[in-house]
């Protein structure tokens, strides 16, 4: 079986393990006090052009979305996101799990807009007796979202200010954060995402690294007290080097961009496999993930030899699948893949 | 400087990394589904002569409790320990987090006792009001304890039979459990712990590992649905191979026990050297924890080439002090520290 | 002004506040233990058919709501209910603090349907990564809901089952269950939510109460440690007889549903009046909540003389309204409104 | 049976039930918004000597406690005070429900002191990992304590000097404030409380009142956004005008200070009585509660005729009794008791 279910199912890449390795005997202080995180945080602050940023590393998506979500919100406040965003879907209420409501907005491609967030805001504010509901504290975003899409620069930017208009932060969910930066279309740099969200993070997991994710806090009100919080909800790992030095690697020498382009450029040989034949795509994904629609048939021809997720059953017996790439697949597969997409798809 | 503050100042044991590195590029299933999860979970009944528990892998101590106390206390409940356990006093309120509350009994050496449990148990129940104050709903011990002391098989008997009684479960955190098996003075073996128990977990982040703890459930109440714990509080890695990996290592040819035993070997070398210069132990410690009592000026000269924590400041400019030995601590280091500890305290 | 805008603007029926005035100085024990409280729970027990129920007075519905779904609710689980419910929209996140997820389902008319909660149900546990997403633990229903509809009886005894089968808890918040009761259409009585329901509660507050909520338990593992749920959040009150001695008046002669049919039979006069000039109801209410769909001009002059809620804008410039009657509602008001209804909405 | 175990024991002072019935027919609109609450909140600003406080009324002190210390405290942050205090031992663990630790200081007489919480407060901020530890955010005292102990102002000043230096807010529990204001040795007034506390609750419930307490905010920032704490934790009553208008009989010609003196005033003369006879208090209290120590002939000797509390089982078959007077104790019941206090405590 080729494997194309999701962007985690290889180790890290290579260099890491190296670097793991040469440095395994140095002795250092625990919870994230080391050297390693240090020169790390500086190579994220200088990728993201942000001298004065907090930056903590946490050890998975979920576990980062509850422990920032539940840093910024107050008891009363919930966090505004998509229907489909991954804290209202797919984190067993790990964020109700601290107190707070997700006020979910209807969304078709993953994505929220401006406007929504200020209706939203407006029609709380507006209703005489707003202290019966709960009051948005929060909005999150997913870059790319987790139907692959990606916000414009000009989107984020007017989500931006409906935000700093009513004193609500922005965060913004980047567990696939690599794969975005490298898509075709993408013009969101690390440095935008720094200056347009108040807090956010960069995946790494699910882009070459074995386990980590580093939170980035450019606002100064939420930094404060933040390590209390990575504790409190059982974040702070006392090898805090296993992350540090992972994202050194990532980070020293351009290795996390590059491992988003080899990704989503293999990604999008794919998709065009797929359009080639006539396959509509459920969401303009210029990511590492694609969504194909596809027949029963052609769903399960293609299942004797790969693996990918089913995504939603469609009526007409029709099926959204998702394929996905990363930093570790084969370039070999994606051929084969995309030869047996021609052959199973141009037939029916 | 020779670092002996803590057990996890280094990497992992080497064999870990090699395994991770031979592995890397396998295609495997996430959040814990993998064959190494799969094996190591197999390894470890065997170890536990438990073939029926629920084993979950989880990234660190703090996690650990807080996820297994919030899946077996009901709202109203709290979980008893002593004052001086790691839940009560170094988590940030990790389990007060979950909405429950710490009922902390004094304890002079970091245990407590069968009778205690028995005396608060019967406190609560006979106050006819009892509705207004927390139930006692879980036994939270460490073996070994914060403080480097040991239970008793008779001791774990007692208060397994007090708890069983009451219809009370008992958990046992083994954060250090490696170094507890491997103490002279032990009685109590891995599955005494998994008799005893109804749920522990074997630590590995301490032990040679890079992160990771082994939660092994024997009740099969508290097995049903505790992934979705997991999950709910951040803890379900997507990797989860990582940990798996780690843990098949240590236990596929007694790695676990042959750490433990050399870290205590050293440790109890510290402790005779201090015993011959009549330096007083805090607390009767066989374990990779040692507690002495030094002058201030005894203190100082040791800090001048060596780390260590300051446990406690006693009256009369005295002051508990914490060495520490680890699976990664070198025989040298201690001998020279021996070495230091015969100069710097006989003359005092 | 005349008040149509809510079902409690007045104090308590008078018998109520004359037999608060009789026992006023009997002491009695406290936190509901005295014999008000026991005379009450009697009544209701009978009312309902059950003579083995467990039964405790609260003093609101977000209370009554909070202290139930948190005592049943395992922590990975949610309630599910209508979007349109009111712990969903309406009670600043109490569900959300206590750690769970609302599962809202769509409503038109308040409703939700047996389908929809099996066909939620037959998702979450088809899926094979269930534990990635809340688990339904529990389905809350309003009789009345918050739209003045009513669940027929055959409707309530297809949910029980779809619960019954999946082990699901059936949950039924009766804040007007007085109103429903009188319906002229209803045909589901007190014992029939007692047979149907896990546990609901029949509401004092918006009856003829001063304050106050019966929660009725029918079923056994509900009913163990509910009282430690009700103090752990703050509703015990210490005088509970205050709460006993309103649902004794409320139950002792049939006073509850007296109350409740009068304030039906002058919602209906107000319904027939605006039927009679052609004005659209917005949803199929045979209760004391009527919601008339009128234009702005209509909307303004009745503004002029009456007090009612806004409930909805829609496009057209019309408008949703809530006209509500109560136990306290004056005939002679209703005969005017009825006149200035027909004079305002005929000739438009 | 005379009773005097507690001071909740009848309902209402008659006016307030006379000042319920000749109102109950006004329209009011819901959750103390009418014209009571807002006329009682003027009685007690002035009181209070604080033109510009937020007051909102509950209708229990362990949801006071838990809604007011919900709102102030950041999730990692805990709540300092007297270990007999009521939030440690007697609300089911409330407080931890909403997500805080208590940090319980060491008392005798239900006092902590201004060093105390300097302490604390000092050994958490120069702890180097302080962030593995809760946070103090908070200091709880109860006025008068449980014991029936008071501050003195110069206490009240020097605890209040140490928060305001640390920026943590003082919380002052005032359940039975109305006896403590009467205390013959008392030097706070309710204006010293208003000056000296970032917030507090005078207590309604234990001093005539049929439900209800009335918290007291001075602080800016606690002021912000209460009512949405209120709703989300329950206690938020549609018929506020229940609470606001006890509030106003209460207040509006000093009967609340005069229901305390007369309760006082009998407490003393069963002090007194114990006193002639030799028996010592457990507790130097000036307040409504007594706590005599006697044997167990004498305390079996009493309860033939009269119902106490049981607070404490010391050596010796000794025993710590707790007797209540409140504003609707009868002065024939104290004097009766003082006679057999006479014939029972001398002869011993």
């Amino acid at each position: 079986m080729l494997r194309f279910e999701c962007d985690y199912s290889e180790g890290a890449h290579p260099k890491i393990l190296e670097r793991l390795l040469s440095t395994n005997l140095e002795q250092s202080p625990g919870y994230g006090k080391d050297d390693h995180c240090e020169r790390a945080r500086a190579l994220i602050r200088q990728a993201c052009g942000l001298p004065q940023s907090t930056i903590e590393f946490l050890s998975g998506g979920t576990q980062a979305n509850q422990i920032v979500i539940a840093s910024i919100l107050k008891p009363y406040q919930g966090v505004v996101c998509a229907d489909t965003g991954h804290i209202n879907v797919h984190e067993t209420g790990a964020i109700e799990a601290t107190g707070h409501k997700v006020l979910a907005l209807p969304s078709r491609d993953g994505k929220i807009t401006a406007q929504q967030i200020a209706k939203l805001c407006s029609a709380h504010w507006t209703d005489p007796s707003h202290e019966h509901t709960v009051q948005p504290g929060l909005v999150y975003l997913s870059q790319p979202t987790e139907l692959g899409t990606l916000y414009s620069k000009a989107e984020l930017k007017a989500i931006h200010q409906v935000c700093w208009q009513r004193h609500i932060p922005l965060y913004i969910d980047g567990a696939r954060c690599g794969y975005g930066l490298a898509a075709p279309g993408n013009d969101v740099t690390l440095p935008d995402l720094a200056q347009l969200a108040d807090v956010f993070y960069i995946g790494g997991t699910k882009v070459g690294a074995l386990v980590g994710e580093a939170v980035v806090i450019p606002n100064l009100s939420i930094q404060r007290d933040f390590r209390y919080m990575v504790k409190r909800l059982g974040g702070m790992l006392a090898k805090g080097r296993l992350l540090g030095i992972q994202f050194e690697v990532l980070f020293e020498d351009g290795l996390y961009l590059q491992l988003g382009r080899q990704a989503v450029e293999l990604a999008l040989r794919i998709r065009d496999a797929f359009h080639r034949c006539g396959v509509e795509m459920a969401f303009p994904s210029q990511t590492n993930q694609q969504f194909p629609i596809l027949t029963r048939e052609q769903r399960d021809a293609l299942a004797r030899k790969y693996t990918f997720n089913q995504w939603e059953a469609l009526e007409g017996d029709r099926f959204v699948l998702r394929f996905c790439t990363s930093w570790a697949t084969q370039p070999q597969a994606v051929e084969e893949l995309c030869r047996d997409i021609a052959a199973v798809c141009t037939h029916s």
